[in-house]
């Protein structure tokens, strides 16, 4: 797509910290980090969210972020690391071309993921299951 | 493995609300829901973290979390979704059976992902480009 950032970087119209880079995606750096080796993979092609991914690309992104995710762990000697991916803006998404973040972890490091958990009924539950089942 | 949760969810030892499954993988509902409708996809197969798991079993896992991703999205309504996944302790894993989560998203929810981005300077990122490539 014309105006979109990620799409201008694939083509070298805008540069990148670029780690890694085949046929069907890309991995660089973030410029804006929450961790010192935080790095994005996206797939070349433009796709909004992971919804709209075809399956090749699905699945070269998935073996990307296995092999970055490895050297990133090596190369920062974190102690743990996160895959966070966010669909639409509701979500946090702010470029809409489809990436995955792998975010490099520390013990007692300053990031958190604010969930307030809630355990379940099991029939409340067994209510959601159905109406997901139907659309799957 | 004998005592791992998962596993057992998997061989069906321990109930799950099931959501999908095919040869690979299950997805089942999360007990402790951040939002209603929080799923997660697991390989069958016992891994610690990503980093451990086989490319096939990788490529199923991703297929499923658009299945299930695009199944929540229309049967909750949200308006987007999360995908995160957890290696380690120091990142928040605390089944040590590799799962990634799928969190539907409501505008104005009180989910946040509270992370302290700083903008990295061109060296710094040279620097860990280095560094990283070193290992991929």
């Amino acid at each position: 797509m014309n105006d979109c950032i990620f799409c201008k970087i694939v083509k070298g119209e805008i540069p990148c910290t670029k780690l890694f880079e085949n046929e069907k995606v890309l991995s660089f750096l973030d410029i804006m980090p929450v961790a010192k080796g935080h790095a994005l993979v996206i797939p070349k092609a433009h796709y909004r969210t992971l919804l709209d991914m075809n399956h090749e690309d699905l699945k070269e992104v998935s073996l990307a972020l296995q092999k970055v995710g490895a050297a990133v762990m090596k190369a920062t000697k974190a102690d743990g690391f996160n895959i966070l991916q966010s669909n639409e803006r509701a979500a946090g998404q702010e470029i809409f071309h489809v990436h995955f973040h792998i975010i490099p972890r520390f013990e007692n490091d300053d990031i958190s993921f604010k969930l307030g958990k809630i355990k379940s009924e099991k029939e409340e539950l067994e209510e959601y299951q159905k109406m997901i089942k139907k659309h799957i």
